[in-house]
């Protein structure tokens, strides 16, 4: 069975690309990160999911955003709840955020001898985030193979797969249905209250929420706010 | 002033990077890892130089690459001390650590909202890593500036910058001396004694006084082995 990283946040999107991953028939070695995010709870989150799908194991790697700030997950500014300005990026993106997580997996994609790395980025109804974008993945993997040994020495070809990236949120929803995802154990919230409850409006709500009305579903998360589809 | 963020070890490389780029006129942000290296005594070395050089600021990111192993420096394996073999990339090479390092770079440069970037590789007397590699490099940068805020909005264009990439050891010796960099204060040896004193026979040490042989100047580190240039 050919092994795989996979970038898990415990959000819907890497859940979903870990079920998939999984039922393409990939042994999964599941990696998230404490980073000093604002919603760490998503960590419970992500151990939950890992477990539930399977993963081979579950590594968490710590390090601390915080110091460096720049983002309302990493510093004391406030998450939007207004929905989000389809021109601008917003408040919540972390600076180089994708390419520190994408290198944590090349890191350990190398030293387990793994080509296949899963990031469950989308480009469709998403963020706006930079390192979301399929022109970023791919220099990201064209810089991967120069940057690594068995890369240099010609023997493996790293791939950045993201079955995800070019699907709306409904879609993603449907996939994970179809692959049996309890949403249950999912998180998305940027904002949660102390008890783990969603917020119901950072962009991040407001997408998942979205989705699942548009597949006509409903979503199993508790939200702290009626559903306002007025701003997406 | 323009500033710079500049990836710090401690070593020769480095702190010659770091006094070059104060030379050309950088405000420099000074940033070291502790990743769980074996000779993590190179912290004390960055801080000093850091200090010594005028950066402005001087971070350290904590992570811990050992819990992915793979090398010499990051997991139970003997430093080698026989010399280095140009055939192979050697035990010391830690899976993706300059990929790594570069991310939080980036990271912190977007919040600082900095372009430049400068790592000290070098591709001429180095240990064959690949991620010291002019196309390593050059591959970054294109995947920087697809990374980041400021590259989508074409505001900025990131640079990572190698001033040592094309040197010989002797020729950064020479360049270091000519900048006045204190030599006392660095550190290069993977493999220290408990009091911080250098193996000298380890791929750095056999490096660095190859360098300081060639130049014809004297290195003031003390070493515990005698020089042997048999096997560089």
């Amino acid at each position: 069975m050919p092994s795989a990283i996979c970038l898990l946040s415990g959000g819907l999107d890497s859940t979903t690309c870990l079920a998939y991953a999984r039922k393409q028939g990939f042994d999964c070695f599941a990696l998230s990160f404490d980073y000093g995010q604002r919603h760490k709870i998503e960590l419970e989150a992500a151990r939950r999911v890992a477990e539930a799908l399977g993963a081979r194991e579950h590594r968490v790697v710590s390090f601390d955003l915080r110091s460096f700030g720049g983002s309302a997950l990493t510093a004391d500014i406030d998450v939007p709840k207004d929905g989000p300005d389809p021109q601008t990026i917003p408040i919540t993106y972390v600076p180089a955020r994708n390419t520190v997580f994408l290198a944590f997996a090349l890191a350990w994609a190398e030293v387990l001898e793994t080509t296949d790395i899963f990031i469950g980025v989308n480009a469709i109804d998403y963020s706006g985030y930079p390192d979301c974008r399929p022109e970023f993945i791919e220099a990201f993997e064209h810089m991967a193979n120069l940057a690594t040994k068995a890369g240099v020495e010609g023997r493996t070809h790293v791939r950045i797969r993201t079955p995800l990236i070019r699907m709306s949120k409904r879609e993603i929803i449907e996939l994970a249905r179809a692959l049996g995802v309890n949403f249950r154990l999912t998180h998305s919230c940027y904002d949660p209250e102390p008890s783990g409850r969603s917020c119901g409006l950072c962009d991040s709500c407001r997408l998942r929420r979205k989705g699942f009305a548009d597949a006509g579903m409903e979503d199993p998360l508790e939200y702290a706010a009626d559903y306002d589809a007025s701003a997406i």
